[in-house]
């Protein structure tokens, strides 16, 4: 980037934050002289969101080596935010804790070591645990991962979990074809809308299960809409024929977020030697694996978590090709962010007990706006 | 092997055998010229065995081309046998059908394009669903392994299933190591007893779980003979410390062969990454799995069936590794044949019956015995 781009949106970040006088120290990174107040969204115990979360002020240090200053723009309450605040997650934070676990930042400065960042750029976190519900945030350069400003805030902010967990389920258990075929309830939550848009981005056909509700016509458009190739309702899929009729492959791959007699009738029209990756429970109800299935059908029930994948695979090639793949289809508009409403910091308790009254996941995702 | 040896075997064949005048057609190969009557337990149709089960006489063709002639000597009376002829197994046969899926045979004669065999060998079928509750059969050459005469007949007799599934389940799911943990139910099912010996063999620890029984000290001390490293009822299990005291290695693979809540509890000493291996379902409950297992612990549910293994590596190297090393087991005395009783054919529905009063896998095998 062009020192004089670099300087002006720079400059505009700087009327939106609290920032005083800049130095530059060499041609690529700036020193600051004025300190910054970042209002975070703090727990120092486990409990109910709304009560435990406090809006606290805390001047950030200067960011200094190899860490970077940036102010956060957008962060999702994710469901795992909430379940790690009550202490029902098996992540635990150290306290006093900042919510939160994914976002999409802009840089405002950076530290005398950082050699790949510069102010002005959008960053997403690539680590877990850093607490993103906070206006401005100091973190370390190898935590962050430069966005396209083509990328949308709220594709951004929502990047890290669902996309990448819908795309790991859709690579890492079967090896799929263009044609092939995925199955999946909970076909409306933030991951079900991903793996459609995947599914559509790579050719492959997927059919969503929802529970049966009364604006069961306007969820299937939404869905259809994100490349769903069939959305059935639970009653629908047990007397469905699209599997028998070969309209469809049978599924080698299902995807798994509700638990109990769900997740049993998904897994009854997998093909021989499929798979039904769990990433969730909504229901509560644990899954039920019949011993003819497993034997004879060679059926294998697995688990995903992309916490766990991407500690495994921090710097891997595989992660980087993952974000390039996503950050592209977001450019491109084929990948959106899922249902969602952005939500004002200052409204986090509204928005925290909207979070809360998710009966299963309603695919509608609220983000605290900080961009503004 | 030097033609007088062969002719030798084959007068000792001949001796407990319909056979009369036999003409030498090439060096390695015989052809008779008078027929031999096989007994064979029959049935035309699907039912109870003791009732379905019919002994019937039929004059057999000479073997022609690749085809071989055997006396049978000795074959086991397997639960998916029983199934099988009940209708209840995906196998399903062409009527009239012969009961049995393994045994040991004693080549008679062979016909001329019969390259590899020779009279008076041992052999197993490398086929299933061949028929093998008969005195004699006639079999194709690439049907058969010569298994050496240092291997016992009960222990050739049965190699075929049980030891297979042991060999396999502890190969293909998990790399083991030497000093490793496997954990499993129905520790005294004839897999199980196949199970504890392979451990011991490859220096791999193995805890057996068993029901809850008066004669519980004999059972435990039987299979401590067989290599188990420790023997707890299911009761025990559930307080012991075994894993948690650092005594053994937390188990990364598991079998289950009795579902229900037996299959929960060896699941939940599992390791991260941990494989359950469903191989049997003795107790006709579903394995139940809790979602945070499956997602946070990463533990697999899997199946595994011996029948389709064998189909798809027919002729593999990896299948004529397996037997050579079980083989090589057996003939050292390092693997013996499951807790047996040897019942003359003539008693077959008293051994049908018994087979059918398993409650679950009681670890004792029935085998006809036709070498008498």
């Amino acid at each position: 980037m062009p020192m004089s781009s670099s300087k002006i949106k720079l400059a505009a970040t700087l009327q939106r934050s609290h920032w005083g006088f800049l130095t530059r120290i060499n041609p690529t990174q700036w020193s600051r002289q004025m300190s910054v107040v970042a209002k975070s969204l703090k727990y120092t115990q486990h409990g109910e969101p709304q009560e435990v979360l406090q809006l606290v002020e805390d001047k950030l240090p200067d960011p200094k080596d190899n860490q970077v200053l940036v102010k956060i723009l957008a962060a999702p309450i994710n469901p795992a935010d909430i379940n790690t605040i009550q202490g029902k997650y098996p992540v635990k934070p150290k306290f006093p804790a900042v919510g939160g676990n994914e976002c999409v930042a802009e840089i405002i400065c950076v530290g005398d070591k950082v050699k790949g960042l510069e102010p002005g750029q959008h960053v997403i976190p690539l680590a877990s645990g850093l607490g993103t519900w906070t206006t401005h945030a100091v973190y370390k350069e190898d935590q962050l991962l430069i966005v396209s400003k083509k990328v949308g805030l709220a594709e951004a902010a929502t990047s890290t979990v669902n996309p990448t967990t819908a795309y790991r389920m859709l690579k890492d258990f079967v090896q799929l074809c263009p044609g092939d075929t995925v199955i999946q309830n909970g076909a409306n939550s933030a991951v079900g809308q991903a793996v459609h848009q995947l599914c559509r981005a790579w050719g492959i056909n997927s059919v969503g299960i929802v529970r049966d509700r009364p604006e069961i016509a306007e969820l299937k458009q939404m869905l259809q809409c994100l490349g769903a190739t069939e959305v059935l309702t639970e009653t629908e899929i047990r007397t469905s024929d699209i599997f028998k009729s070969g309209k469809l492959k049978k599924p080698r791959l299902a995807f798994n977020c509700v638990g109990g007699k769900s997740a049993t009738e998904v897994s009854r029209h997998l093909d021989n030697g499929g798979v039904l990756v769990t990433y969730g429970g909504m229901s509560r109800e644990p899954v039920t694996v019949a011993t003819g299935p497993l034997i004879f059908k060679d059926i294998a029930f697995r688990g995903f978590w992309m916490t766990r994948w991407s500690k495994e695979n921090y710097s891997s090639p595989e992660r980087s090709k993952m974000f390039k793949e996503i950050f592209e289809l977001m450019e491109q508009g084929k990948f959106v962010a899922p249902n969602h409403e952005m939500v004002p910091l200052a409204n986090f308790k509204d928005a925290a007990a909207a979070a809360l009254n998710f009966k299963g996941f309603t695919g509608k995702k609220y983000i605290l706006d900080m961009s503004i």
